[in-house]
């Protein structure tokens, strides 16, 4: 493999020459700096990652923290905030917080031990204190934060939204499945959905619930039809819940969606493999991740930013699980 | 932040043997050992772990390489990886190739560059020409390779389980979706499958197909159901197949599993989802992951490996798009 000193060799300079051209610092007149860049292309020279981050005390790394990839919301998100940086040339350091404050904490830590320039989280710590004494930007992504520049869905017009064409479809006895109480988001989704059904002229009733996972998803789907038999439609905090509350739905032998309605929230890509398929309010996550990505190179780079707070458009995905628009109203 | 120099004085000792203490080289008197580690835990002292990898030419990033991560069959493997390396205090980078050859170079390019002790691949490139000049160890995963240590499940053995199953329950007309003729794995459970119905007393129809892509397969289960319309059993080549599938013998309004069993394969989280739930090959993709990552971190520390090609098992999932055995049979 070719040195440094190879290419000096080369393009007949001194190895500090080189070395200013690689680091792009002091002066280099424009013809030398042409000889340098051919002779190390000649030698397909490639300068160590590493050195130069020492060097520079910079990397080309990017810190991505994620609650699970493993939840079908996060790929999405996080192949846009790759598709995004990898353009620019950096790459992703990425790990699984779990959601527990010392895993993020051990993750943040490793991050800047390995001199990350930058950190997109997407955690839902509402602390943030383990972000305070960072000296390098930090976005965060899928949570609203007073005091980080951050990206998010608008969960309080998506909750209206969800509940307006619900209404619009005929429902008029609406359950709204509430959310875990400590996921922003969720809330968010809650109130905008309470806020339009309590101005409208139809019933409804507000379940808690405390998680987004399948299996006790489930449990929640059997207690809100025995609770409410007669609910016609339901507003799910998160499409893994509706898909919970349309198996049940069907197992009843309800008609989809006749009898009930049922629209989800974030559109996983599964929403549109269910028989029937569900209609659901669109997180743009794709867009979302790479809106992150935008931001924080923007950031890093210390360029001008107009907007320090990104909230993306949700919209309503209309597929089977909600009847047509009754056309007489 | 504590520095190298704090921690000698506060140690009473010089920087060098410090170095000496945290880079584990040269003789360290016991007692001083002690002494620089307790200062390093007063003062919660973290040396720069790019500064060392530069100085031990090694750091403590794997990199991993995945086709695309919003395959869903992806981030459980990813997960796996990430729960297994974390444990030993290593970190990964991550880039997705989408199987194309020159962004697969770029990221073993960018990973060799920041000085990767490792990389796990799980991208579908037969010529392993991209790995040939590295000098750090490489699994491959979800895939076999003969000249590289390797962790996939074993599909030949699935696809004819698939068969087997689908053959004690009753289907007498099947039909095998082929799979991609470039992704090994995928022409390893087909020949699987065609082994077993050649051996067998069934009639049997082969369909080829060219992707995992939902929205083709939707147009493949078309084409199946009209030209060998009384079909009553598909072995397709994956579970986002398998939906499409499900989907469109809905459609026709079969009755599943009476008309007609399908079979899936992986078992990606939302196949559980489905209703009526899939019934599928099931690989242990969180498992072969975790697997993958043992066996390089074996292999980067220069330990014994038993076994250079990990074979894992691939098991049938009974859920409702097949019948309960015949029990006459």
């Amino acid at each position: 493999m070719a040195t440094i000193r190879d290419v000096a060799k080369v393009a007949g300079v001194s190895v500090a020459t080189v070395s200013r051209v690689l680091n792009e610092n002091g002066y280099v007149h424009e013809d030398t700096r042409k000889r340098v860049e051919t002779a190390m292309e000649e030698l397909n020279y490639s300068p160590n990652e590493v050195a130069r981050s020492l060097y520079k005390k910079k990397s080309k790394l990017i810190g991505l923290l994620l609650p699970d990839i493993t939840n079908p919301f996060f790929p999405q998100l996080a192949r846009g905030v790759e598709d995004e940086i990898q353009k620019e040339g950096f790459r992703l350091l990425f790990g699984n917080s779990d959601e527990q404050p010392e895993k993020e904490l051990d993750y943040i830590h490793t991050f800047v031990q390995n001199n990350v320039v930058g950190i997109i989280s997407a955690t839902n710590d509402r602390s943030d204190t383990n972000y305070k004494d960072l000296s390098i930007p930090v976005v965060f992504l899928d949570q609203t934060s007073k005091d980080y520049p951050s990206v998010y869905g608008d969960g309080r017009e998506g909750g209206r939204t969800a509940a307006k064409e619900m209404v619009k479809r005929g429902s008029k006895r609406i359950t709204i499945l509430k959310g875990p109480a400590h996921i922003q988001p969720a809330q968010d989704r809650f109130q905008g959905a309470l806020e339009y059904l309590s101005e409208s002229n139809v019933d409804f009733y507000v379940m808690g619930t405390t998680s987004f996972a399948f299996e006790e998803a489930k449990k929640w789907a059997k207690e809100l039809f025995e609770t409410y038999p007669d609910t016609d439609g339901v507003l799910a905090s998160n499409d893994i819940v509706a898909t919970a509350v349309l198996h049940e739905a069907l197992r009843l032998g309800k008609s989809i969606p006749k009898e009930v309605q049922i629209i989800g929230f974030d559109d996983i890509p599964q929403s549109s493999l269910l028989f029937p398929s569900l209609s659901t309010m669109r997180q743009p996550a794709y867009e979302m991740g790479k809106e992150a990505a935008c931001l924080l190179i923007k950031l890093m780079r210390k360029e001008y930013v107009e907007q320090n707070h990104v909230e993306m458009p949700v919209t309503f995905i209309e597929r089977e699980t909600t009847r047509e628009v009754e056309v007489n109203e």
